[in-house]
């Protein structure tokens, strides 16, 4: 499937990500999704701080994550998100390299539902705006 | 399946899980996984530093986790692991459920594979160990 | 001083918060005081939600810490909390001892403002719910 | 003090590093620190890895904190160390201002003292190889 949207960060792996076994420990890849996302969303002018002010907050419904090789401490990792859907619900799927190799170090996916943020309700349709700025964006 | 063995902890969300939406931050579970797969695999007399010592080290290929239920502050979540392979790898699966009512909260499931500590190479075979504390205790 | 109130909790260092020395990483510990903190409070019937839905937060403006020895997988530390002062500001110190020995581990401090949350401006005098908190609880 | 050395680096907030008060965490600060002193040692060819393999490691013995404004998500903050001390510890002040408006955030500071980390003893000397680099390093 052809990405909507792409987007692309490197990391490296700090010394407070890394545990006992010298390796970063599989949790913390977590926010290495979040980076990569948020670096993606913001291409077309799509922010959490914006989405929270339009009463719209995207909490996370599913994350898979799939290791292939360890990171190490001072290794930097590709991250690149690609947005697969975006109606009722974002659907990203994330590879991550180590940027010297190329070598895949991780596969994941995250989705993503829209609520409401006064009343904690889903939503069930793509909030106007999502729509909009993607129609701006020419994606 | 029936589980081969199950371990289940309380945790209560302590101020640093959560996040500006007033909910644990979704990436802070797999902390919450590990301190029940802990647990479980105590009952049987192992532990990391146990399986480190014999040259075993058993890291995370895969961390599924799907989100059914937010998590506030302060909020005690039961977590329930159960294991269904111990062979050439460890499949685990976990249920979350609010400790008060017992509302579920997230589904999740990791699988790890055994790996020689000492030259880094995957394990095709249950350790001995592992076999020894399963038959000793009896599941 | 006579610490006007006191709290303790055991934790048990869990793997993900161990790092590549294979020791609890040092920035790990602010979360240690803060389950102390919390607890202490709790024994006079004040918690961050309680405080929140008062109008008032305690933002942490100091927070130092001695390391004294260090901290391993699975081990349990001792961590208890005494308050100093709660007019303005909240001091209160810790000291960390291993739960089996009782050898020190940590002493650190942490100071706290009393910050409207509606206006965000500092508080001079001790919200009153504190005070009235503290009365009833005789200390 | 004229500092031996110093670094520098731009950090952005992410979103998992804030709390439910919605600005940064006062713990993850810890790691704000730890990412501006490895860029400011690195500048005389010195890192956590290669240190090991000279067989010296640096636990931090004593951090300390002052908070002066919060951060926000999306916040760029600047973080400067200074290098104050090398000899048998290693003494490093941080200054933590707003990359937009200069605004002073945070002053920190550690200690961090040597130690074998075959025998775990302190080193009362300060490592060659910690010498040569700084000496090379015209510093």
């Amino acid at each position: 499937m052809k990405p909507i949207l792409t987007g692309e960060v490197l990391i490296e792996v700090p010394f407070h990500d890394v545990d006992a076994m010298g390796v970063a420990w599989h949790g913390h890849y977590v926010k290495y999704l979040e980076i990569a996302r948020t670096a993606m969303m913001r291409r077309v002018g799509l922010d959490f701080k914006q989405m929270q002010d339009w009463g719209v907050i995207w909490p996370v419904v599913v994350c898979n994550l799939k290791y292939i090789r360890p990171l190490s401490y001072g290794q930097t990792v590709r991250v690149k998100a690609e947005l697969l859907e975006y109606q009722a619900r974002l659907r990203i799927t994330y590879l991550l390299t180590d940027a010297a190799s190329g070598q895949r170090v991780n596969k994941a996916e995250t989705i993503q539902l829209a609520v409401d943020s006064g009343t904690g309700e889903l939503l069930f349709e793509c909030p106007p705006m999502l729509t909009e700025a993607m129609a701006k964006a020419n994606v």
